[in-house]
């Protein structure tokens, strides 16, 4: 199936010669409209904004206008494969945009891969956006370019594989604790991989109060007593009360997991084993994301006890997937005239698609991306946050 | 009726809210498009990327895509107004891109005003470009910012204030000298106004043979007894035979003038006189450029003796209009991948543009930006320089 769909995606993308379709909303045929559209028309518009520059959003596009931006370095599970050959990717994020949320949306890739190249850049083609997607940057590069310019800039950032991934598995812990009738509190919960996502997810998990997170990497468990973590990590180690064992070696996820409620997984395929899923507590709930292959199949995790199964798949019920977020969140930042994301637009556009499904049910937590009337209620909760 | 156009321009330009009109041409309304455009299918032309580089131009839409880049430094006449301010000009030209060409084009207004912040930045977010039209950006910086990202990267740059205007002003000349029976190397030049357009007006000028060009900037004759050029100035001043008087005075147009074949003006309105205009060669070819209000009026320039005139304007015969190049020009250098502008493309584009007048008259040295086929004229020829 993923070879068809190879296949496929290779003719039609030698077919379209990219993704995003410039064209003018008008055409110019003749020398009047040359003279509305260009000079001499064109300078009363542009002296309109010198004077009052808040007009640039009447008189221009930025206002509808998102870039998503990515220097390759870390794209979809294939790894720094470099700007060009991630351009698809984000040609492919520009037409959920405007498909889902009608935002319009370019792709940028960048030759540069430092902090502070890359900071410097986009701020530097700030004025001609009203907001900015950041796209497969690698860990942990992305955290520090996304504070710098959510700091200097005025315009909304955001980087989705963070903090999209975050909002949405957000929204289907907030249904699958109703529907198991727990609170995030009472929620002990493992986390197995620490890149990007699964910090955001963490974080954003906590704010909404779950407590206990206990979340491995490729070594075993962070905790506070390892000495190899970065800053991000040691946060996420203080979040939970596992140790190395007296001899040194660090836990691993069978240990961790025996009793967990929630299981969420951003590693890689078949991680986590049916024992393991058959050790956690009572009515589980187990989101192995892994893409396309998740950490557990959903029929063995099912018949090992998890009572709600979400993964990242179109093809299993509750599919956790970044497009249920951005274009809606981004749609209500950029009506909203919001200059900067914060935690409170990323908790409202959570409970916002939770609250979508009107009935939750294990087969159920999430609504579909293709829900009609979901972007504009996302937009909405993130303008009232 | 420039302020008729004012008042239309404002209200058209808040009606758009942005001349650019972003598309997709995949909307996506199911799984299985989803697929194909997004994941899990677009990982197999990233992947055809990565091993094959030149594939992005058919699997992206790169090979088709111009930026129009300002900084908004000396925008129209209206100088330095910022990057914001400047936008709407630089969605005018996309707009001229795809409605002469069918090259889609995007704005990139940039924050930043050093030669090495504009060059890091355009070299940071070419991968994402097919070509680049830098725009509005002040001299002397233009020279060395368009010189620097010539020689780094691996796609044309072309600065249109310059080499669009020279390109465009050739085109003209070309045919007034066969109107008017002469020939390139004696044609006796006079130019006013110093600024980049001039300079690379004055350049493509020499390259196609005029010898004898006297270049006036504010203070008066281009000379190299003058010890205030920069060197942009000083090579145009080594083209003049004129010095300074002996009691130190620099010469000025009215004497530069006297018996010159050739007046082309891109400085301010009303500069020069109808009297300096009668004391050029018979037939002379006068091309007060400057825009909305030209150099001299083309009615005095004629009563005072001027075989053929042309200007900026389209309510005059002769408009020598930026548009007659840059659309074709960018045509032709995305279609034969070419990666660098060079002096032969410029040449060619204006031969092809001259050659598209089929029978030049005094009233006809240039054809209409709107000739049926132009672009593609320019374009082929720029291919096969």
């Amino acid at each position: 199936m993923a070879q068809d769909y190879d296949q496929r995606a290779l003719e039609a993308h030698a077919e379209w010669h990219g993704k995003v379709d410039y064209q003018a909303k008008s055409i110019v045929t003749n020398h009047d409209e040359l003279s509305v559209v260009y000079t001499p028309g064109v300078a009363a518009p542009c002296l309109e904004i010198e004077k009052h520059p808040e007009k640039a959003r009447l008189l221009t596009g930025i206002g509808n206008l998102v870039a998503v931006i990515t220097d390759g370095s870390a794209v979809l599970g294939l790894g720094d494969i470099g700007p060009q050959a991630a351009l698809p990717v984000m040609e492919g994020k520009c037409v959920l945009f405007k498909s889902f949320a009608g935002v319009d949306a370019i792709p940028i890739a960048l030759d540069v891969h430092t902090v502070d190249e890359i900071v410097a850049t986009v701020k530097a083609i700030a004025p001609s956006l009203g907001g900015i997607n950041l796209e497969d940057i690698k860990a942990p590069i992305c955290f520090e370019v996304e504070k710098q310019l959510h700091d200097a800039l005025d315009i909304p950032i955001m980087h989705d594989d963070q903090h999209g991934t975050a909002v949405v598995a957000l929204a289907g812990l907030i249904n699958a604790l109703k529907v198991t009738g727990r609170t995030a509190k009472d929620t002990r919960t493992v986390m197995l991989g620490a890149g990007a996502s699964s910090i955001a997810v963490a974080k954003l998990f906590r704010l909404y109060g779950v407590e206990e997170i206990a979340m491995l990497d490729s070594k075993g468990l962070l905790c506070d007593d390892r000495d190899d973590l970065n800053p991000y990590k040691q946060e996420v180690a203080s979040w939970s009360a596992f140790k190395k064992h007296p001899d040194g070696s660090i836990p691993q996820i069978s240990e961790v997991i025996k009793g967990a409620d929630l299981f969420i997984g951003l590693s890689g395929p078949g991680l986590v084993t049916q024992e393991d899923i058959a050790s956690m507590n009572k009515d589980s709930m187990v989101f192995p994301m892994a893409n396309p292959m998740p950490e557990v199949m959903p029929d063995l995790a099912k018949a090992a006890g998890a009572a709600i199964i979400a993964t990242g798949r179109s093809d299993f019920p509750n599919q956790i997937n970044n497009a249920l977020g951005f274009p809606g969140i981004f749609r209500g930042l950029l009506d909203g005239r919001i200059e900067k994301v914060e935690d409170n637009h990323k908790l409202a556009a959570a409970a916002a698609i939770a609250g979508f499904v009107k009935n939750p049910t294990a087969d159920e937590i999430v609504p579909s991306i293709f829900a009609p009337g979901l972007a504009d209620a996302v937009a909405e909760a993130v303008k009232s946050a």
